[in-house]
């Protein structure tokens, strides 16, 4: 999809076989692709990449600009206000017993689990479709991942028993391994009933797994009823949050771990490596940090428009999408759906498509629809499944107009109808590309 | 010096051989060792910690307030307009012809190196004393380096012969190589020549070296004429720089590598990690870099004073030292001294002191006066040294001062003795101890 690392080089070149021949992380390589298509001048729905559409809260920024004067190298674990703050809000929304001393804030959760992967010594348990990171990830440092495929009949959900099946499968179950959760899920949206989560932990605990809970879409659960496998699983679960996605800012790059006393040599491994490594995180972002985790009832309402916004928004592209034949769940939170085209392999075929690549391809040049192909999500290469986006709309607008229509009924389908016209239009254009 | 990762743990535990029992970051142990000591009531002198001692300037500042709502995900390699302003300074201020395209923008240059480290395959050529992280960094990764061991005699320098011999050693003159340097030095406060660099320079494109040159300390040499190696050897040279020396913002997490077109392949695999790790920096970060990094007569003028108040104070603490016969070069720029103990070596012998561990411990604990022994910096366990950082004084209240005795031929003096008298109380403490 763009220039892997040193293969167009024709100067010698010397580097690290991991990381030889790599590209951009695929979400990120997308975005540079649809530039260039809009540089031609030709109209481009971006649904790539997994940007929060929602600028951030109010108080979060008034508290940005208030400390921006902060300069000092802060503690590499944290600013303690911050580490207090995050562990108040576990506590808070998830209902687990955090202490500030367990938390570690990193330059977005994704460098920290980088660091996580880089420290333990042991096996990586993926479902797939898995987010996009992980697998480089593992590639880079030279890691072990084992992959738990799962089935759009499941929900694309992690049972109990496909993970207890792949683990007795290499015959050591005592070896150690890192289980990651992500829910609701990049990229499929799904969320775990408490029953799924409960039996989960069983198996985590049958086998001395460490589970890191990835909860960063946990505030954008639809219904609100976000629940951690912490609940369940207190003993090995680090729980991993940040700004990314609830908070409208993934520019800013502030990531969470919240880790269990049991695991303190994890996170006292990790620390020491950020501290030859990042250092710490920005310090004027970190003081406004504390604020978003804190307590507000504005975060508060604007996150129950955020999720209203959301939902109103998946549940019209589901339906396009179904119309045109494409299998798709409704997702239970975030703003991914993960579409799998095999009711059309037939047809696509015919039109010389037989991986979710070519797909994705095709789709760009007859349409402008980007849409990020299942391959880098860890699915087989000739499976036609994809990840759709829904953030390409004005979210700052979206969250005005349903403030303004707070109390009607079907006001969130209005908000869609009026703000959210030309996203519906590309994932029209999707569903006749995808019926031809 | 202290807990040391995984080692106290009583419970199983599955870590990287790399990083077990790795220490936290020499500097940042230290600062927390202060820390818990004022929290005992005792007056400390921290002399540990290289931070700039003087505020963000206004300007940059104002830029971050103004720019708090920035929240979108940038360019793995860095917001377009600073890539623009950091090759510009560049341009400007060291004369190098850098383009926009060849700046890579990472959150802080340790980072950047690390991820150096990890993607080249090669051998990194280090002088000792050097800078506290490069030495963890490779043993994370599990790189291997070669340490050229400098003398006080030679102004702690590396000279052309002794990076000859050292590279002949290996009898593979072809092998890839980064040669590591950093001028003015942190730790040693040297600067080279222009016939200096030109010397290195001509070994090092013998054996087709990649140079790293860390010049985040440039625009803190005192008398205004920093110079780089890119002068000399343009075509292989990576020049590195950041907010956190001159623009005293090293808690913002901001640091730049510039390439020459020959290494694109360098900077395209660091890029490749780079959106698999930290992704991008902070994006309001990077919008008020673009001021820090532009054209700016109030920055000039902050930057005239800063270097006048730290050229006075190292004059004043050079004194001080020598008098106590300790050995110490009059640093070139920075806020560094690397203190030469062996004329008082027998006396410390009879106090029981024999490494510079056992030297900086009982420094500390005697006085309240806190440095860096050698060790960490990469000298020999025996050798007294140490790094002591004299940023312990309030830096605003200096610019303010200094500005205010702009004409004065003496005016740096008395902003010293007006401004930075516990400063120097705690050197004239650290003299007494070691003249006993």
């Amino acid at each position: 999809m763009s220039a892997r690392v040193g293969t167009s080089s024709r100067k010698p070149v010397s580097l690290n076989l991991n990381v030889r021949g790599m590209s951009p992380s695929a979400t990120l390589a997308i975005k540079a692709r649809c530039r260039a298509l809009c540089a031609e001048g030709r109209e481009v729905f971006d649904f790539g990449l997994g940007q929060s559409p929602f600028p951030v809260p109010r108080p979060v920024v008034a508290a940005l600009r208030e400390h921006a004067a902060e300069k000092d190298y802060l503690p590499v674990e944290g600013l303690p206000a911050l580490r207090e703050a995050v562990a108040g809000f576990h506590r808070r929304s998830d209902r687990i017993d955090i202490q500030p001393d367990s938390v570690l804030v990193g330059p977005g959760s994704k460098e920290l689990m980088f660091l996580l992967q880089l420290v333990f010594y042991g096996e990586i348990i993926l479902r797939s479709p898995c987010w996009v990171s992980y697998l480089p990830q593992a590639q880079i440092i030279g890691r072990r991942i084992s992959l738990i495929h799962t089935a759009f009949t499941d929900g694309w959900k992690i049972t109990p028993a496909l993970l207890h099946d792949s683990l007795r499968l290499a015959r050591d179950d005592h070896r150690p391994r890192v289980l990651i959760m992500n829910y609701p899920s990049n990229p499929t949206g799904h969320a775990y009933s408490s029953d799924e989560l409960e039996a989960v932990a069983e198996v985590a605990r049958a086998f001395e797994m460490i589970v890191l809970s990835d909860e960063i879409y946990g505030r954008l659960r639809y219904d609100g009823a976000h629940e951690s496998i912490a609940r369940h699983y207190p003993e090995r679960t680090i729980v991993s949050s940040g700004l990314s996605k609830w908070c409208g800012a993934g520019g800013w790059r502030l990531g969470t771990f919240s880790f269990p006393p049991e695991l303190a040599w994890l996170r006292d491994a990790m620390a020491a490596v950020a501290s030859e490594t990042y250092t710490s995180v920005s310090a004027p972002i970190q003081y406004a940090a504390v604020t978003a985790f804190s307590a507000n009832a504005e975060i508060d309402e604007y996150l129950g428009h955020a999720r209203r916004v959301l939902a109103a928004v998946a549940a019209r592209a589901v339906d396009v999408l179904r119309a045109a034949g494409i299998q798709v769940h409704m997702p239970s939170g975030a703003f991914y759906l993960f579409l799998d085209f095999s009711p059309l392999a037939g047809r696509l075929a015919e039109r010389g498509i037989h991986t979710s690549v070519a797909l994705c391809e095709r789709l760009l040049l007859d349409t402008g629809v980007a849409i990020l192909p299942g391959a880098p999500f860890g699915r087989p290469a000739g499976e036609l499944s994809a990840r759709l986006s829904f953030v390409d709309f004005d979210g700052g607008l979206a969250l005005e107009r349903s403030l303004a229509r707070a109390g009607e009924p079907d006001g969130a389908e209005r908000v869609v109808a009026e703000v959210c016209a030309r996203l519906v239009r590309g994932i029209e254009a999707l569903g006749d590309w995808a019926k031809v």
